[in-house]
């Protein structure tokens, strides 16, 4: 069993989420992933809530399983290091402003001269190019720029943020992507490429449906709280013990769900086809209502899912993390501390994989500047 | 200049949204995608509103630049060509429920025996494995079920569905990296892998924080409408004509915003630190918003970007298809229509990387079964 990123050397200049992020992902596909911090502070993140003995578990769990080095890049013995590192190295991933690196004399142009087959990744708010290419971003400008926020919520009252942070791991996974494509296209011809991927740009590519309605009727749509836009149904209904969701995608599953509820509408023209039952929303989610308010949440999704119909709970987080099938698939991992105890739990590998270790637990996020011996041995080594 | 993924073949069996996302990604990379669909009515997102010339723009905006061949897949001349067609792909794509594969002979197992080279990527509402792994999911179902929506909305108030369908689209995403990755590994050691990849896993990945706070504290966190759960100032704000956003992330930020909106707070101890300003982020709100309903979003957004505080509005597509930034960055793109005619507009490719052709056009997505005669001719001189 070998991970498929077994002997790729990740050097990771990135802080805070979209960049970790990424580099999260290469390291639970078996690549080595060397963070270089700042001496002193290293990753912001070290510092944010929520703790546990001390120590960030925002950090703990998005930097598991990788080494750190502190390394000023201004000092000129640990620009001979990281020169060595760069050498070393598959791909350098960083996520600072646009120009950071240029000022540091490490931009794409200089590195690419230098080692010709270092694939470089940056992740930025805006993008290196542009006329806001140097502006700052955080997750909830580029969510709000990019139009995700008006998308959701409810209709007439103000939008909401997604409450997942997907202005930055969204970035961050399109990151990994495309450093994935420019290593195969490195391994057969031997030269990097930059690649280049802003937060506002990812929210676009997230928009497809929106797009497509904008494109054709000029007129942007507006949010549908709990409901799909076009199709029904497919929304949140009440049980008598709260809400569950139900997703009736075409007319032959809305068939199903009649013959399952006894409601005899697959052939009321006001219901028959999705056009119609679009039109119809707010009636057709009273009549199904009437219905699923006589018994409880565990009742219907039991019986919608006995007749194939697409349906199931509204989880908190702690009940996703208790889910049997999240467990099943060992989506809920232990992340150790140097003791080799669980000290936190954490999302784990999404993409199941043959041949790839995909264990209950994570080797311990980390402390600055711990792996420095080791790094500086395997230099030597090289 | 030549794309990274020029040269490699991918047959695409998926449908509706999670699947074709991926492959477009791929399409976007420079790789050959040939669609293979059942005969008759072919992908189900050909009859998916928005039309425009009797043509879906849903499907136009999702499977531009692929190629289709409409293929029965219990039929058995048309069983000859898959096989012959699998023989000359690099990675085969499916989105089918779990065992429907199987069923035609053409699962992992059997595949992997005749075509070892063969990446095969699966995506699926519940994955492959699990005790819910043949259970039917939509984008809705997972979004609920996985605990997004638990953190997304009003407190107070029903939780409210992502306006983007990123139940489908960040499992599209997952499955691209996955595939890219096995793809690299099988470059180097010629053997192919089985990613599988489900819908309800890849939303738990989204979840840090909110899974960071559950691991220690045990609870839950509960939507926070549209603010930042543990960063303040991180929300929006009114101002004359309406709502836009500040992100001061860090205690250097707020300075400067204080400075900039003439407010002596940030030596304040109500407001001096990051967790001061979330126990008075009512209070916050109040004395900033006290100040911004004085001017107008456009005279705020340029005053605080001037400070180099991360500011912006919260725009409608239709704004966020226009926006300077976006159109510089080649974000818009016109998709072509069979006469060369720009039909509709997408999101353009936001992985952006050195010599990978970023056009402003993309070719038409493609009618059932149209390049049938194009593809025989390429299997025969093979």
């Amino acid at each position: 069993m070998t991970a498929p990123l077994a002997g790729y050397t990740i050097l990771d200049l990135t802080h805070v989420l979209a960049g970790p992020y990424c580099t999260m992902t290469f390291a639970d596909l078996g690549a080595e992933v060397i963070k270089v911090e700042q001496p002193g502070l290293g990753d912001d993140t070290r510092a944010f809530p929520p703790f546990k003995d001390g120590k960030s578990a925002y950090f703990a769990t998005i930097n598991h399983g990788k080494k750190s080095i502190a390394l000023d890049l201004k000092d000129a013995d640990d620009r001979v290091i990281f020169e060595r590192l760069v050498a070393r190295a598959d791909v350098l991933v960083e996520n600072y402003r646009p120009g950071v690196m240029e000022r540091l004399g490490y931009g794409w142009e200089a590195l690419h001269a230098a080692y010709p087959r270092l694939v470089y990744g940056a992740v930025s708010g805006f993008g290196h190019t542009g006329p806001d290419a140097k502006r700052p971003a955080y997750d909830m400008v580029v969510q709000a720029r990019g139009g995700v926020m008006s998308i959701t919520g409810e209709a007439g009252r103000d939008p909401v943020r997604v409450g997942a942070s997907i202005g930055d791991i969204v970035a961050g996974m399109f990151l990994a992507q495309g450093i994935l494509a420019a290593l195969l296209d490195r391994d057969r011809l031997g030269k990097g490429r930059k690649v280049d991927v802003a937060m506002l740009d990812s929210q676009l590519a997230l928009l497809e449906h929106a797009v497509a309605i904008t494109s054709v009727s000029g007129q942007p749509p507006a949010p549908s709280g709990a409901r799909h836009p076009s199709i029904t149904p497919f929304e949140t209904f009440h049980a008598s013990d709260g809400l569950f969701v139900i997703a009736a995608g075409n007319d032959r599953l809305f068939e199903k769900l009649c013959i399952a509820l006894s409601l005899p509408l697959s052939d009321d023209p006001r219901f028959a086809t999705n056009p119609a039952r679009c039109e119809n929303a707010r009636l057709l989610k009273r009549l199904i209502e009437a219905v699923t308010l006589g018994d409880t949440r565990a009742h219907w999704i039991a019986k919608l899912t006995a007749a194939g119909i697409p349906t199931g709970p509204i989880q908190n987080v702690a009940e996703v993390l208790k889910d049997p099938q999240i467990k099943a698939r060992n989506m809920v991992v232990d992340v150790l501390d140097k003791n080799g105890r669980a000290a936190y739990f954490a999302a784990g590998n999404p993409i199941k994989m043959t041949d790839n270790p995909d264990p209950p637990t994570r080797a311990p996020a980390p402390d600055l500047d711990a792996n420095r011996g080791e790094i500086l041995r395997w230099l030597d080594e090289g």
